[in-house]
């Protein structure tokens, strides 16, 4: 009868190194990081983001009491803020309606933080009355817009080219208040890649050197 | 010095029992699904779907040649039916705006063939011109809707449970044809779980017995 004690010693001490070596590999694949997969429904309760925002703009920063009504909770909309606000390098927003001010501020801040921000928007809602795009734009953000009759309705961001938040959320109060809606956050390359491929066909198509602008007669 | 030559036999013996357990679980998990992630991008060139749609409806009969003049090319409303008509057991669907007649009729494909469908609207948008809801009732369809100033807004299905679809696009052939979108199918539970509460949360909430109509006088 075949016995693993008969095997000769060289053949247990090659076994013994694969051993080793699958154990790492299992190690290696325990220790890392889980996937991100963050899913926010939205109406989200009002919230104070003040110490959130101040603290982004100034780490560590002793902050100033806000004395609005509001709680400082953790909502939907305050973990939204707080995946924007952990940009690093660039932020690559694609957003059919912007009019909610403290998505902007937020916008705003990691613009001054040094945080590339390229922002593509819809030519007919960036218009509307309490569009964000202007302030932003003032802030000396880039933004391009479409020139067609349909609309640029994606409604995502990239965070340092490895992030993706994208839902049915428009970055409006009345959305964020009001509206049954999801935003969903994941950094697996498969979803991240295209959104980043798209972002990019996007940006190039829609710059202002293609812009078409009618002719003035003298 | 020390030498793995030097080892008793059971203690090599064990080692190597331990590398067979560890080859049988890589094993296992490389034969494991590749999880699922598409991205389909809008807008998706105009295509025929009736052989994708015969084929489902029943499966292996000979399909009668479409006299229509579209490509029966695969595109992303295509790959977006595909997916939907895979579903064996239930299809629930949470669609602010539903007036695409294609997409309806996948979902009164799946509804006569014995998937259990349920659908969630938008009350302010359910009765618009060109809206599929009222098809999709007359044809046995369990529908519900909210009641509140602010948008039913989401966008998803979830097939059998288990595949998410989501994104940017309402089911309108202006969103399809016409404007920039997203669809994401993707099947990890960390992702399919959320959504489906939601849509059961939403479900409840919306049950025709919470509806409140108007008093009438005599």
């Amino acid at each position: 009868m075949w016995s693993p004690a008969g095997l000769p010693r060289a053949a247990l001490l090659a076994v013994a190194a694969a051993a080793a070596a699958l154990a790492v590999a299992a190690v290696a694949a325990w220790r890392r990081p889980r996937p991100l997969r963050e899913v926010l429904f939205f109406p989200s309760r009002p919230c104070c983001l003040e110490a959130l925002l101040a603290e982004a703009a100034a780490p560590g920063a002793p902050a100033l009491p806000c004395p609005c009504p509001l709680p400082r909770a953790e909502t939907s909309l305050s973990r939204l803020v707080r995946r924007l606000l952990s940009a690093r390098r660039s932020l690559d927003l694609c957003i059919f309606a912007f009019s909610c001010p403290q998505l902007a501020r937020a916008v705003q801040l990691l613009h001054r933080r040094g945080v590339r921000v390229r922002l593509v928007t819809d030519a007919q809602y960036m218009g509307l009355h309490g569009s964000q795009i202007g302030r932003l734009r003032h802030a000396g953000i880039q933004v391009r817009h479409d020139q067609h009759s349909g609309f640029m309705h994606h409604k995502f961001a990239i965070v340092d080219r490895r992030m993706l938040i994208t839902g049915s959320l428009n970055w409006t109060t009345q959305a964020i208040q009001s509206n049954r809606e999801n935003v969903l956050v994941v950094d697996d390359a498969a979803c991240v890649k295209p959104f980043l491929d798209e972002f990019e066909r996007i940006w190039e198509e829609y710059n202002p050197t293609n812009y078409v602008f009618p002719k003035v007669s003298n």
